[in-house]
């Protein structure tokens, strides 16, 4: 979970593995390990080692890799510049949302290291993630998180109209709603992410996947807390809905299609609508980094075709 | 409703409430009730002050401010020109767009009425909402709804390739699709809005909440009359998918998730997929306007976790 | 079914009519029938045809139309022209892209047969549709399709990090997430086409029609093949969404917001979350072409409200 | 010369021809004589004639003549939209030029007169110029002191950062540089343009031709009047330097590469560096308008080689 | 001289050298002959050698060379790509002119080899060149001339309104005004180029050096052959106007500033306002080539400070 | 003179005056004294005060005022900003450009000092200039000198085909071609600027003003010195040409439209093509900062009209 955010007392989830991990042989060739404990430093080397093959392979994309990755000193200006340019529009330009970016960059490490975890996770977590770069240059997912937790800082620092400037922007150019005071954690999968929307007051924790179309509203009753709060390692398949305060626990699973509206346990798998539990396996997996999504199929007892 | 379209003998919904509704106060400072009946350019005073705040207090969002709304003389310059620079391309350029759409506001002030009721709605019923200028500049259901309507001017005098392009254009830049020829009426919020589809023989009444990935969709059988017709005041949850020339009566509510394929009855809520009806309080409550999207939960028998 | 990718032995869909179909006849006026077999420079004079009347019953549109259509000698070189236009961005010029899609749609002609079998069905399955320009210029289902199949063939060079970037700017622009692994066939209806998601290693056979927010997702378990096979003829309603290595059999029907774990027979029906079976009636009727998405209804024996 | 700015009392110059005049035929083919006495219908009525021909003839073209003149109704809106796309930049956008062009076009008529003057000047004089149409979208020193007179306006008005803004995109783009508070006449021809150079207080009469490279300066010595005075058809040669506070007679011409620093008598010819008069004839003829360059080499007694 | 338009019979000028010219050491480094007779696929190879090397040292303009050069599979190809992004407006999209260029060039093989002829002379003669990419990328003397080719083409085929709008583009962007029908040789090199005006019916031999402000014009009394004729080998200055259908002969050099309006004879040195010719020395030198342009300093008598 | 260059011994001119230079008071309104030496912070406080100015009295402008100057924190932010959007093409980015402004202007305060300087020279000599924004924002002299002093760092770090790229820009934005290696003092005035041309050895020193069109060019001859050397304090008008490694000395001021190929001397004046000597007087005064232009006139003895 976010710093001074602490919802709830699971045990930490398994911890994140640094060795790189296992990647798809026919598109990622295998590079040695990192020699340094910086994955910061050890994820740039590496996009950039991806990049640069990609440029030599297809000269028809070395222009792009060069602007977005190879002309840049660092990863925190890589991203400054891809996000300025995906979120310039014609009334935003694309050297003020630079300068936003580096700035916030530059002032708030925890959003580089987050997005660092973010690049990791998305390589270990999807199999159809070809590379950190893949995930850099091309997962609209992994470009509007980073682009809220810039929007968060804003929100945090009043400057509200700029961060609901931002967040419109992401909403229109990458299809992800996310408002600027919701918090995310670190070591998120948005995949596909097309239609993803996060409410005001929804808490997103650590090491959580979320597939496209997956809402987490409001009740449209009030003003005030209103939305879920989701706990770490969770999955939530595609196109499901969770409205108003709930609380997901951590390691707990929401199936494809569903529409949560009450609490769901820790470790337990939600699904239907309306949702209902099924006999979740209270082991030590947690699906938001296994992305195991449909082991409860035997269990839905009714499912029949 | 629409003008032309009479759909039931429902009773008027409870009248828009015509002083400015209660805001998120740490966002927007209160201002003075407006000193005319005029809501549009009570309406657009506010945005012009709400621009004015904005832009003395963040220098890096006054170039935007004042590009689309402080240099403006009026809401329906404001508007065009927004809408021109968000929806124009390479091949259909802002200065063609912004003269259809200045030409168009000022043939049809009911256009810029049902916007001005758009966004006294919007900002009354969404407590995300941070002001009117936000809702203006940010909201894509919004925009859309408003080029939607410059739309159904162009199918009405059988302009239909331009309307369709207009359509076009709308679906890939804020990811709604509203056929030209559907009949939209005013106080509509598109909350989100992304993946909200409206077919062509479909029609929304007055006063209605509609949430993002909403079909409003035809049965695939025929040409003629085969979209749902939306009463007034009627709540559409996210991911609600209603098909077919069905009724969904004035104040009516519909689950977030829902499969709706048959006629809902007034002030009654449906949900689930297949949707069956629980028992909805009859009282006067609109939700269209009251957003209350959840009250049913404790109705929902199976609905156990 | 794409070559070399047998599926299953279902006896072939009903021939793809060559007469063309009948049309809106408010939109599009009558053409005399086609006088060559060659269905694309049909095809072709039928866009120039409605382009031009287009052009000059509309002169705001006319720029636009010359520039997409009628300044070019053939569909390959508007189709080309209209992607390139549409999917550049500030590092990714037009012009790149516009070379990639002449050079790929001239060296594989079974790109452009596909493209016109897809206008073809298009035009005839769709009542909104308004005729062949219109889904060449506005449909941005067809267009994302067409991005997708020279993705497909740069994957298959094993260009694959050009692909993934088309698959990207695809993704942002138009809102569907084709992998460019993906098998699709020919005669593909994406209507309305936002958030449709396809997997890397689904399948996609001839005739089949997929609304909006349809998913055809992994299992997250594994590598290998893990997503659905969709059989000739199939039709997958609104918000379904189907998931894992599981064959949908040729002429089946998938319910709008359905979600589909496991295998469901050739013509056969599925709705429901999770989905179950419902009794499809085993004529010759091929969904995917009839459209025909709501005569379930009636067998649906808990449907009640 | 302008209105308010009289200058001499010399006899007027021949009036400008109404019938059309003769045209390069292999360019242009013959029109019927205008039946109007309204110089800008029949010239609009031209202009679009020209570019319907034009974009028959030249599809690659048509999109651009649509765009740029056939889907207008009024030279004015045509004008507007053409200078507002060429005059635009990042920060400046062609929606806020094209609304600035559109009302002082509307506002004040002398300018649409004077506009019309000039297209005929620069057909009647110039035996390159293949059309009204050729001169309205290709003659970058038309456009120019057409926006000039936009500038002159706004300085007229006391908007004068605006007017300099104006000043400061046409000097970009067309590499003309004429200060907003110049005075310019009607039935200017700029020939070719680049490198124009007229000074803050420099006044030119009614149907002059100035070629390239041509400066009206100051002489840097005061605030006040310090630039020259051009009467009525005169002809200033490429690259001619008029330095000062000094008077251009009526009729006069000054040789291509002169440096004038003193008054040139009406009718007479200066040429050199420093320039001198030679004998000129003091016939009818206004070389402005029959721009005769170089009638005085015989002249021009020790011009041997 | 132009094929097709003999000029004259003087003696051909000296072959233009085949060995790689000597170079600027501090700038290029000095790479082996060329292998092959071919100069396009030479020079071409050499270009490419040229970008690697400055996009190894250069990172932030690695994308710059990779779009214009690195990503091109020749010459053709890399020149089309570059013309067309410089002269693309929003009425005229690079898309279209990419055609265009890509179009014209290959099927006038002509054009390229003047092109190549034109990169090795200005390689050749200007000391200030730093390589044969420097002129292709950064030249717009160079590239006016390419694009002048490409308009001269289109003019003869009658396709003048497009062949004007062309000249617009390149007046316009590049302040360098040369009308379509002019024909201009091979092997010339138009230094800084600003202000360069040649009119319709001017003829340019092979090996000229044109330097910037410098007009070929006409007389303004008729509409025929009105332009200066250049012979091959001539040196033009800084800012000469030569006015009128005069002859410049073979190997004459005109000095800068100098004010031209009769014949020139060959090898010989016409200086001053009007110019007069001073003792040109009457050797092999042809100036155009050897960029000889103030041996003429002591033999200008009165030349005197 | 630059450092590191000294090319004569002349007695140093006369001093910038601090206090701020008399204003054209119709424009201008008259600010309170600096309180500071600091000249930077002074004139950014002036440009600033001067742009709010302009954005409250012009709506239609504010936009571009707070893009421009309003929205940055210091000068150097604001003209990195400034060069970057005007430079910047499709294929070099406005946010690469930036980068390089901001990073440049950062590691050399002379650069910024010298845009200060030539910030109070503009306003303290052109009469024309309405304010220190004015000129920051609209002279295309003062930006293109600019942007080369960055390319003359880049040119002498190595990095020469960056700084010939940004010189290549600078020549077609601007038409203002200056060679990276030329070396050019602070206090510059480039009045009008369009065809200034500054060849690779020129040397330029402090307080020289240039007007249009004028060539600081080579000979031709050799690869090594040979260009002008202007000394400090010389006015160069309007057309002028000077070739060839010549020294103009320091105050001298050179007539519009000459020639000249040897060198001036010092507080003398020379006028003609070919340049002679007339009597300059040989005072205190400096022509570059009087900008005296005409006063030779009386001393041009065969100036007779």
């Amino acid at each position: 979970m976010t710093a001074g955010q602490p919802l709830r007392t699971d045990p930490p989830p398994q911890q994140r593995r640094h060795t790189p991990p296992a990647l798809h042989p026919a598109v990622v060739p295998s590079y040695p390990p990192p020699e340094s404990d910086n994955d910061e430093s050890w994820v740039w080397s590496q996009i950039k080692a991806e990049a640069r093959r990609d440029a030599d392979a297809e000269p028809a994309l070395a222009s792009f890799l060069y602007a977005t990755v190879l002309s840049h000193p660092s990863l925190e200006r890589s991203l400054s510049f891809h996000l300025a340019n995906k979120l310039c529009s014609s009334t935003l330009l694309s050297t003020l949302l630079y300068d936003l970016f580096v700035g916030s960059l530059a002032a708030h490490p925890t959003i580089r290291a987050a997005a660092v975890a973010d690049l990791l996770a998305v390589r270990s977590r999807d199999p159809a993630c070809a590379g950190f770069s893949h995930c850099l240059l091309n997962y609209k997912g992994f470009l509007a998180v980073q682009a809220h937790r810039v929007a968060h800082v804003l929100w945090a620092q009043n400057r509200r109209a700029l961060a609901l400037a931002l967040q419109s922007r992401v909403a229109e150019v990458f299809a992800v709603d996310i408002h600027p005071a919701a918090a995310i954690g670190k070591g998120i999968l948005l995949d596909h992410a097309t239609g993803v929307v996060i409410g005001e007051t929804a808490v997103v924790g650590d090491n959580v996947s979320i597939l496209h179309h997956v809402t987490l509203g409001g009740t449209g009753k009030a003003v005030g807390d209103r939305h879920p709060k989701i706990g770490d390692g969770v999955l939530i398949g595609a196109g499901a809905t969770i409205l108003g305060n709930v609380l997901i626990g951590a390691g707990a699973k929401i199936g494809a299609g569903s529409v949560v509206l009450i609490d769901v346990p820790p470790r337990s798998t939600a699904v239907g609508n309306p949702a209902r539990l099924i006999g979740g396996k209270k082991g030590d997996d947690m699906p938001g980094e296994s992305m195991d999504h449909t082991s409860f199929i035997q269990q839905w007892s009714d499912y029949t075709i």
